[in-house]
């Protein structure tokens, strides 16, 4: 959820709404509630039905959308947005999407939650027919490919086009009067229907319909374009979308607890990740679970109750730290970590505790926590993950560090044990994870980050010279 | 914490660093420690043992501070700084404190938390003496107080007049190479001594050294003044301080769970608050403790524990929302609290309730959590608060709406629940409240805002004319 | 020269620097002296040879460029640069020069002054072929040809493609090392070749060659494009340029009277104009010659000298006023006129006046300064303009407001100075005014916006849908 | 008018607004008028009969008053405003005028121009009294003393107080419902009265009357207060006024050619100044007169008209170039004034040139001057300036570099010839620029710049405490 945190990266938010009022303050309300799938920079396009009109920049969505008047600038019942981190394209100012363009057709915006691993091939091969690329966010491969078509209306030049890109993606476009949204045939990234009044909403995560009073109605599906007009809510299907790949880390750590995501209810299985972490890998003896916080909490409450062990709030959290903070030109032992996380003494001091966190990166987090709670007086400190060693990059729209400096990557769980000092650590492996969702095991998610099993082939990709601004 | 939440406002930060390199990037840092006792404004003034140099604005820590380069216009190795809620004067640029004077003797700054209750009587003598003040801050009677006062050094001089003033007040003043700090006799709100190498540090609560790898000392006592300099750490009494009314709200509320303040951590007695409502209180054949997040985690915990039923995060807070937001000109039922808060209905479905509040105001917020739980589905929700009605207006420096508007003022507690459709509403009693601190029951708090029992006697205030830039 | 003024508007400013160390500030200071050209926006792009780097924005070139660390990153001895009025295109972020965008080939950078004639058409040809515009300025015509153009290098393919668009252009464009400058086959708009040292410089004015101590070399040929990289600058002719077409408002108002522009002085043709007024409109017994400042004080001087009248300072210019100032609700009388202007009554009380302006549009400011002159005790007041009236709009660059509000279109010369109350009114003839000039009579100049004789023909435009952002 | 230009510095402007709507509106627009006194801050303070309010900051006018709701936030038919250069005080933001303050008989403003003499031994006087000063502006003075003066109303305060201070003072005060102008008795710095409809307006110079459509009524006199309130404009003497010291500097530089002070025309006295030089030191055998714009430009035109020879436009101003530019790295040979001044060669080539300036300070800009114009081909270059050498600092309001700096200081008019190259240099003397005025001569001004006869006696002057921020 930020960047002092030792954790995955680059995700996004999209969100749609067709038919109601005030469609661009809606957007912003749902980009709201998806603000921790991306912090980077946001934006919102709206259509009055003639002209579609922008607003986007960087910084939160409170900073971004902070004056009254741009809504005036936003008017009509038609709407997309976009949260970003960002995962192809450098964080310029071009790439904060939506993206707005003008083709022959009129005017088309498009947001992206995902990542196209044909983009490179497919951008070199467009810009020898003479395309010109506005951003260097492979989304723009998607736009440019419709600029080439010339079907009689957006929903048949997407249907055209969409088959042409590979990956992982998300995506809610939007022209004068058409919303659409589509999802990959893997469908890695969620991507949620929900319905207030007469209006559609789409969005990432469900969490944002509750905030505007709207009805969950059911996933999009893999392989389905929804075209969301005049005439209602039409389903085409451009792929078989059987065979699923959706990434177990948003179970793990990206979605909300109060999201249904994937058909299930995060809170749910996350607590259930605690189950079974505490069924597998017991600590016998402890006095306490304590949550690293925020995520971590639901895990950590779901093993303190399978392990009939008092959860504590042994960690404070302080939530005033941005994006940015200032450090002292002299050395503070551990004060990136100290600045975000405050040990509770009275609580830690002269336990055997159980420190439950849902992923590991490159452990520098941990390490300095474990330190933190063993200078506060901890006496045993057993760290459990509630997913399995990471140990692969993600090529489907997650942003790790390199492959070097992840820590499972070269080195043994006992390796890491020692690293971090715990007394214990262990991981819930890749089965158990599986085994707590309530999908067909194995074959619904993408785990390719614990096992490098890539449900979508790899093809070496080729930088391209970078324009700054 | 936050304006969207049904909180007391008002109190103010304070932060004083003696001897230690870079002493106003450390201010910085503890005011970032302490960001959640004041959001409005924060400052800070620096001494290099020439210049007194000042910088200061509305806003977040994060904000004021977000250059880098603005530490090299503060050097030195004595420093205060301030975080500021708005209480007496208006939220005007000129109220934003440290305030940094120069009189006669040469720059003085100061930093205040508190309220004192002789303020206008002072003011209006003052200026009928031909004295001009700068800002509408009660706190600039001392320095305008100190700008009369001949004596031969600023301690002599703060000794003749801080006992002029009356109310509730934990200071930190420096002049170009002292730190002074100085509590009220009655010890209202909380002030703590740090050590760190050869230098000293100042500070509202404790959580601050933790973040500077500094120790505690000891607290600053009732009626103390601390004088530190070349010379060390002076402690001279300008009052007998041992008639304490330490502000019991501190432990209700307004202090980091992860600070000791009054000589107790304030986790453990939060926590002891949810086991004695756990003990009196009790909800017989509940299912689940939820807190309502995050000042209610620890008393909610403890009452779970107490009661041997499950804590469960019930209740999602969105930490991404500021102090500003834009709402739909459509009304959205219920928006600013959904923006502020989601419901987990997974977690209370079918279920009854115990939720843990540690304090009611106006009851606008717990009603509409109420309604929200409801329409996810819980089944009885019984409400636990873990201290006394509030009836009366805080004179010390606690900021409530008018009597009229605080809902038990006119209420039992019977049409309170009715008010905020709760199955069941207890709260505690002052009694129990003050049983669960360490303390000499009775003696050592102020608990006028539930009793009415002003420690210090308040007279009528006066108006003044309201000057606005 | 401002809004406030009842000028023309919509010139453009451009500037290319070769083989020069800091050629981003140099570019900058080109534009600060060519700011009189364009005061919407600025922008510069440089390279290091291997990055293309840009700024731009709204506003000034004071204030887009105010922070010295801007030019940190702007490295390299290759920039080019830009100063803009809006003419086509609306006045959005997205289309402030230089444009930068990165084709098969690599990035090209483009700064552009003047109007494309066939820019609707192209622009439809080429959005029906798939590509996608990203912005609606004209300018981007020729970056979408280039980057369907297939030559060996940037100078082949521009060689190609320059001879598809028609109308006015005056062009410096950039790769990562090659600057390349062209001139359309009228020469409707000025460019210049300046030298320094070892490097080359391009700029629209040679006033800028003043200010960077560089030397002024020739001007850039209609039908030239000039090539420079390491090899030196290479000449090249992609049309005959025999039949020209320079625009006679850039001696008349547009450029700096120490230009020299079209192969002369500014000054001294612009001081010839008030010879020609003096001589063949001569007021008799006139007592002395204001201007109307600044811009038609040259032809002023050049009137009083040949009238032997005393030229004297009668209005005053308040350089103060920038783009925008606030109106008071009231009605104050000929505001915005006497903020811009003050009379000197000391100087025309009582007085026979000539009164000099360069041009005439709606009519609107010269009617209020002969009211302010009268109400200050002028006697007479006779106005002379040294230039003849304007009727028709002009698709080359210039913007006029529409033919209805040309206060020429429909009046007589007579009915005119009733409309501004004036004693008598006299304008140059075309043919006195292309007289006063050193070139061909009746060949070289454009003088449609005053005969209407278009020298490049103007099919109908049409209209594009609007993307605001 | 520019710090790029070697003029002296440091005037203010000052304007006062009663029983007129929208006052503020109406400060802010003499303000425009009023910006060549004062670039550096600028404010504005109303009152609505109940509340004073201010805005206020540092820049342009322009600039600090751009959003027209700031007026809204000013509401009243009374204001007084400030134009800034800064003299005593530091240029922080706490000395930005006019100041506002609340004393025992509630809210002043104060606005003041000159320079308070004995500022220093009242100061401390006041600090060992226990007064807080909240600025380093001599101005406050005036409040600390007005706060310790107990009379019935402002007026008869202000009438005790007045006769304390010392030096050069044009003053407008302003309570609730009462404005009070004020005139040092020698009057240093102009002061007039205007009057528009029911409503008065006080202003540094006349100029401002011309832009609200006001009538010049008279100037404030030497010794006089006047007060104005619901029963008009009262008039009365605080100091016998009839020795006068008015600031030459007004007349040869400052003010605006357009104003009306001390009882003169500015255009008509600064014209004269051209004659006189003229007759005095003629050029024989020159061929053009040329100015350095725009101060100059009166007396050059008046020399042109007496010499009978040409005035030519040889030097043109850049009026974009604000108080920053980034210069760069490399040195660009007499870089600042070829950004401020061009040549236009083909004016000065060949020529034999009368050079006309107002005034030298250091040298710097004339020698740059002299250099350029050489280099652009002048055959002889005669500088005639038409003040004298200034040789001595200004205690009254202006504000010249240090004595070394000066350039007639250490030399005699021959060194200075050479030093700025040129082929003959000529002042006007004392004497002749006095008896190029109206008054009395030898009685009515201060010449203390060029003779150091000081009217008012100066004394040591003793440094305070720097306090920043």
């Amino acid at each position: 959820m930020d960047y002092l945190l030792d954790k995955p990266r680059a995700n996004c938010a999209v969100v749609g709404i067709y038919g109601l009022e005030e469609a661009a303050t809606l957007s912003y309300l749902s980009l709201y509630a998806l603000q921790h799938r991306g912090q980077e920079a946001t934006g919102i396009v709206s259509s009055d039905g003639e002209n579609l009109r922008r607003h986007a920049g960087k910084g939160l969505v409170a900073d971004v959308f902070k004056d009254r008047t741009t809504f005036n600038k936003l008017p009509g019942k038609l709407s997309i947005g976009h949260n970003r981190y960002s995962t192809t394209g450098s964080s310029t100012q071009d790439n904060v999407q939506p993206l707005l363009v003008q083709d022959h057709s009129g005017p088309i915006a498009l947001a992206h939650n995902g990542n196209l691993t044909n983009y490179h091939q497919l951008r070199k091969f467009l810009e020898g027919e003479g395309s010109l690329f506005r951003t260097s966010a492979d989304s723009e491969i998607i736009l440019q490919l419709l600029a080439r078509s010339h079907g009689k209306d957006l929903k048949s030049r997407l249907f055209d086009v969409i088959r042409m890109v590979k990956g992982a993606y998300s995506l809610v476009m939007m022209s004068r009067d058409v919303l659409v949204a589509v999802r990959d045939p893997r469908g890695f990234r969620p991507l949620c229907l929900g319905k207030k009044d007469d209006g559609w909403i789409v969005a990432s995560e469900s969490c944002a319909f509750d905030l505007l009073g709207a009805e969950y109605v059911r996933d999009v599906r893999p392989g389905e374009m929804l075209v969301i007009d005049e005439n209602g809510c039409e389903s085409l299907f451009f792929a078989n979308g059987d065979s699923h790949a959706h990434c177990i880390f948003e179970f793990v750590y990206f979605s909300r607890p109060d999201s249904l995501i994937f058909g299930e209810n995060v809170d749910r299985t996350r607590r259930k990740l605690g189950h079974v972490l505490a069924a597998k890998h017991h600590v016998p003896k402890a006095d306490i679970v304590v949550s690293v916080p925020d995520s971590s909490n639901t895990s950590a409450l779901g093993y303190a109750h399978e392990a009939n062990i008092n959860f504590e709030l042994g960690l404070i959290r302080n939530h005033y730290v941005g994006r940015t903070f200032i450090e002292p030109e002299q050395q503070l032992r551990d004060f990136g970590v100290k600045l975000k996380f405050n040990v509770v003494k009275g609580v830690v001091k002269g336990k055997s505790i159980i420190l439950v966190d849902d992923s590991i990166v490159r452990g520098t987090t941990l390490k300095k926590l474990v330190r933190l709670m063993r200078r506060a007086g901890a006496k045993e400190i057993h760290a459990r993950i509630s997913s399995p060693p990471i140990t692969n990059p993600c090529y489907y729209g997650m942003d790790f560090p390199t492959r070097e400096e992840l820590v499972a990557c070269s080195r043994s769980i006992e390796e890491i044990k020692n690293y971090i000092d715990a007394d214990s650590l262990e991981y819930l492996t890749a089965e158990e994870l599986l085994g707590a969702t309530s999908k067909r095991v194995g074959q619904d998610f993408c785990t390719a980050c614990f096992t490098g099993d890539y449900p979508i082939e790899i093809t070496e990709s080729e930088g391209v010279v970078k324009i700054e601004s």
